[in-house]
C-alpha cells in the first residue's frame, strides 16, 4: 500500500512538472508565435542541406567536406533577415579573403625551402592570430565584422596549417569556399523567402511601441494625480508603471542590435535599401531621455501631495490636462510612425500641446509665488529623491557586505 | 613634373592615412593594455595547439580530426576568464550529450531495417532541430546556454548523418569529443593561468566606477548651480555631464553579460565562487534610477533660474551644499565597494546627509509658500521639460519621413 501511495506520488509529482513546463512552452510559442515558425523553417533547411548525405553523386563531389554545408546553416541562420544575410556575407567574404591570404602566405613560406617551411608557417599564424585578435576590439569592426574576422582567423589558420600536411592544399581551400556558399546561400533564401521576420520591421515597430508606452503612463498618471485611487490599485498600477518604464529605459541594446541588422537588409514593405536606420536610434535616443523624466515623475505619485486649497484646486487640474495632452501628443506620434504618415502638415496633437504648455506658463504668472520657487522648488524636490536613492544603493551596498 | 607631383600628393595621402590608423590602434590599445596581452595570449595558444599538426606521432592519432582543436580554440578563447570558461564548459557538455544522444537515434533507426534507416535519421535530424531551436528561445537557456544549444544541434546532426555515409561512427564521435576536451581545456588553463581577465572583478569595478561617476556629476552640479560659469564652458561641462550620465544609464547590458560571466568563474582574489553577483545587479539598477534623476535635474541647469532674492539666497546655497553633500556620499560608497571595506558601522557620510536632508526640510518649513509649492512645482516644471521632450521627439521623427 504505501509503496502504491508512494508511486502515485510520484506520478502526481510528474504530471505536475509536465503542466508547468508545457505551460512555460505554450506562453513562449504565444507571446511570438513567430519562433514557432523559424524553429520549423531552421529544421527545413536543415533537412535540406543534408540532402548532400543522401544523394550518392551529391556526396561523391563533396565527401566529407558536406559538413561544412551542415555547419554553416547551422550556424548563419538566424531569427531575422538581416542577422542572417549578416553572418552569411560576413562568414563568405572571410573565407574567400582568408584562403587567398593562406594560399600566398604558403606560397611565400616555400620560397626558402622545405626545412624553414614549417617554422615559417607558424610565425604566419602567430602574427595573423594576434593581429586579428586586436583588429576585434576596434569599435567599428566589433558592431559589425566581428564574426567575420572570427571566420578570418579560423579558415587563415586551418588552410595555411593543413599546407604542413597536405598537398591537396587548393582543393581544400576550394571545397571550403564552395561549400560555406552553398549553406550561407541557402539560409538566406530561405530565410528572405519563407515567412521573412525583417529587423527593419522590428525596429520601426519596437520604437513606435516604446512612445506609445510612454503617451499610455502620461495620460494614466492623469488620472491618478487628479483622483488619488485607493492604495491597494495604486501599488499595482505602480507595478506594471515601473515594469513598463523599465523595458523603455532597456530598450537601447534592443534598438542598436536591430539597427546594425537592418542595415544588412535589402528593402522591404515600405522600406527602401539603406533607410535611415540611425534615425530610429536618434529617436530612441529621445525616448529614453523622456522616459527619464517620466520615472523621476512617478516619485511624486508616492509622496503625499499637501498643497494648499489655493493651489490644489486649479494647478492640479491644470497639470493634469497637461499631462494628458502630452500623452495624446505622444500616442499620435507613435501612431504617425507606424501608419508612416508623413506628417507634412504641424501635427494638430502637438499645436495643442504648445497652446496648453502657454496656458500653464501664464496660469502660473498669475500665481506668482510658485512661478518664481517652480526652479528651486523642482531642484529641491529632486534632491530630496536624490537623497532617498542613495540611502537606497547603500542599503543594497550594505547587503553585498553581510 | 605634373605625374612627379601626383606620386608626391598620394604618398602623402597615404602617410596621413596611415599616421591616423597607427594613432587610432594606439588609442584602443592604451585604453585597455590588457587588449594587447590578450591578443598575445591568444596567438600563443593558437600555436601551441597546432604543434598537433607540427609532431608526427601526435598528428597520426588525430589526423583530419585535429582541425577541431584549432576551431575549438578560435572559437571558444574569450577576453575574460568567466566567458571562457562558459563557452568551454558549454562546448564540451553539449558535445558528449549529443554524441550520446545521436548514437542512440542512429541505433534505433537501425532497428527496422537497411531501408527505413536513412529516412528515420532524416526525421531524427528534423525534430531535433525543431526542437532545440525552440528551447534557445526560452529566457534561461538563451541566457547561460545559448551556445551549448547551437553546438548540440551541430553535433547530433553531424554524427547522425555521418551515420548514413560511414561505418566508424563511433571512432568519429570519440574523436570530436577528444578534440573539442583538448582544445576547450588548452584555452581555459592558459585563460586563468596567463595574466587572467576575471569577469567578476570588471563588475565590481564597473559598479563601483558608475557610482563614484554620478558623485562627481552631483559634486560639479552643486558648483554650477550656486555661481553660474560663463555659457561656454558651461555647454562644455555640459556635454561631459551627458555623456558621463548616458555611459551610467546604458549599462545595464555590460553589468548582466558580466554577472553572467562571473557565475562561471571559479574563486579569485577577494571573491569566493558563488559570490552573489545578483547583487551587482540590484545596486547598479539602483544606480540607474539615480542617475534618472540626475538626467533630469542636469535639465534645470539650462533652465534659467529667476527665483525671488529671498529663495535664491539662503535655500539656493542650501540646495548646493546638499548636492555635494550627496555627491560625496556617492563617492564614500563607491570607495567602500572597491575596497571592500565592510560598513559594519554606519557610514558617516551617510549620516551627514541624512542630517543635511533633515535641515533642508526644516528650511523649506519656514518658508511656508515654498514649502506647499514644492510637489506641485516639480511636477509642473517636470511637465514642461516634458512637453519640451515630446516636442523633439516629434522633430526627430518628422526627419525620418521627410
Amino acid at each position: 500500500m504505501e509503496f502504491e501511495s508512494e508511486n502515485q506520488e510520484k506520478k502526481n509529482f510528474f504530471t505536475l512538472e509536465m503542466g508547468k513546463i508545457t505551460r512555460h512552452v505554450e506562453k513562449i510559442a504565444q507571446e511570438d508565435p513567430r519562433r514557432v515558425i523559424h524553429s520549423l523553417k531552421f529544421g527545413f533547411t536543415l533537412t535540406l542541406v543534408s540532402l548532400l548525405y543522401y544523394l550518392k553523386p551529391l556526396y561523391k563531389t563533396f565527401n566529407i567536406s558536406a559538413m561544412w554545408v551542415i555547419i554553416t546553416v547551422v550556424v548563419v541562420f538566424e531569427f531575422s533577415v538581416g542577422a542572417t544575410i549578416g553572418k552569411g556575407l560576413n562568414r563568405g567574404l572571410a573565407t574567400l579573403v582568408a584562403c587567398a591570404l593562406a594560399l600566398g602566405a604558403l606560397h611565400l613560406a616555400s620560397i626558402p625551402g622545405k626545412t624553414v617551411e614549417p617554422i615559417l608557417i607558424g610565425i604566419f599564424i602567430f602574427i595573423q592570430a594576434v593581429a586579428s585578435t586586436f583588429i576585434r576590439f576596434l569599435p567599428k569592426v566589433k558592431a559589425s565584422y566581428d564574426y567575420g574576422m572570427l571566420i578570418f582567423i579560423l579558415t587563415f589558420s586551418l588552410v595555411s596549417i593543413s599546407g604542413i600536411r597536405t598537398n591537396e592544399i587548393f582543393k581544400l581551400a576550394h571545397m571550403r569556399l564552395l561549400t560555406i556558399f552553398i549553406g550561407a546561400s541557402t539560409s538566406m533564401i530561405v530565410s528572405i523567402l519563407v515567412c521573412p521576420v525583417w529587423a527593419g520591421e522590428e525596429l520601426h515597430k519596437l520604437v513606435a511601441q516604446n512612445i506609445e508606452k510612454l503617451g499610455n503612463f502620461l495620460e494614466a498618471f492623469a488620472d491618478e494625480f487628479s483622483n488619488k485611487s485607493s492604495s491597494s490599485a495604486e501599488s499595482q498600477n505602480d507595478r506594471s508603471f515601473i515594469s513598463c518604464l523599465n523595458s523603455v529605459l532597456d530598450s537601447k541594446n534592443n534598438e542598436e542590435t536591430l539597427a546594425n541588422f537592418a542595415s544588412w537588409e535589402p528593402g522591404h514593405g515600405h522600406f527602401m535599401y539603406r533607410h535611415p536606420w540611425k534615425q530610429y536610434l536618434k529617436i530612441g535616443n529621445l525616448t529614453r531621455q523622456c522616459a527619464c523624466r517620466l520615472e523621476t515623475l512617478r516619485g511624486y505619485l508616492n509622496s503625499k501631495i499637501e498643497a494648499s486649497e489655493e493651489i490644489n484646486g486649479i494647478i492640479q487640474s491644470k497639470l493634469s490636462e497637461m499631462s494628458s495632452e502630452s500623452g495624446k501628443a505622444l500616442k499620435q506620434l507613435a501612431r504617425d510612425i507606424e501608419t508612416m504618415t508623413r506628417p507634412f502638415s504641424p501635427n494638430p496633437r502637438i499645436e495643442n500641446l504648445k497652446i496648453e504648455l502657454k496656458n500653464l506658463k501664464s496660469l502660473l504668472k498669475s500665481n506668482a509665488n510658485l512661478l518664481q520657487a517652480i526652479p528651486v522648488a523642482g531642484v529641491a524636490s529632486l534632491l530630496i529623491d536624490i537623497a532617498i536613492c542613495v540611502e537606497n544603493i547603500e542599503e543594497a551596498i550594505n547587503q553585498l557586505a553581510s
